[in-house]
């Protein structure tokens, strides 16, 4: 099987540090949080201004590789889900989205509202929302 | 720089085989495609039905890496934005987010409508669209 290799661009920093008391949704009481970039991607920021949603792509490291089915939410008395089925972080390429809301920008870093990633997530990408992404079909 | 490694977990089969060619966005005239999975995944499709709405993440594989920042839509009389503000597939960690309805499922094959993937595209995760994604805040 091809392996294809991700070079992280930052670094979530966030007052969470407990994955078991993270909340699993932003809308569960996520914190504000930094995005902290390297200094090597700057020039890709530009245009990215308070008020923005953006969607942050992380690598979930702190995830399990080897889980493909979950009881969602971690609820034995619901039924086994395929964890593509689920947002469940364990999952064969543990990718996060992360949909957030940018508050503040300083030199090549970040402040973002309501993001429910772990401190020291490796961010991978950052991306706009788009009309698409939110149209119901 | 610390390296992190994706193993696919199946690839995208379209009738989109000419990146010059290809819709920038599935509203743009996207065609239906298969997702075809490794074999090894399929516990992890349980639960996908026709009908869901999933964000497949991608690895866009004729991408560029080194590139920063981009014309908008290659429009030069446009001002130069950072990759991290634009969809481009030009960017530092070339993964591709597309929204997608599934309209069939046959074994390790799932048929969704308007993917705006290439042909061959390798496909890294799967996710179904939560509430707090498409939400207006």
């Amino acid at each position: 099987m091809v392996m294809l290799e991700l070079k992280p661009i930052g670094v979530v920093e966030s007052t969470l540090n407990d994955p078991l008391a993270a909340p699993r949704q932003p809308d569960e009481g996520a914190p504000e949080a930094w995005l902290v970039f390297e200094l090597q991607v700057i020039e890709g920021l530009r245009g990215i201004q308070p008020g923005h949603e953006v969607i942050v792509i992380t690598w979930l490291d702190r995830a399990r590789r080897d889980v493909l089915s979950v009881h969602p939410r971690g609820d034995v008395s619901r039924e086994r889900l395929g964890v593509f089925s689920t947002r469940s972080p364990h999952r064969p390429n543990p990718i996060g989205l992360h949909r957030a809301h940018v508050t503040a920008i300083s030199g090549h870093r970040i402040r973002v509202a309501h993001l429910e990633a772990l401190n020291g997530t490796p961010i991978l990408d950052i991306k706009p929302v788009l009309e698409d992404d939110v149209a119901k079909r």
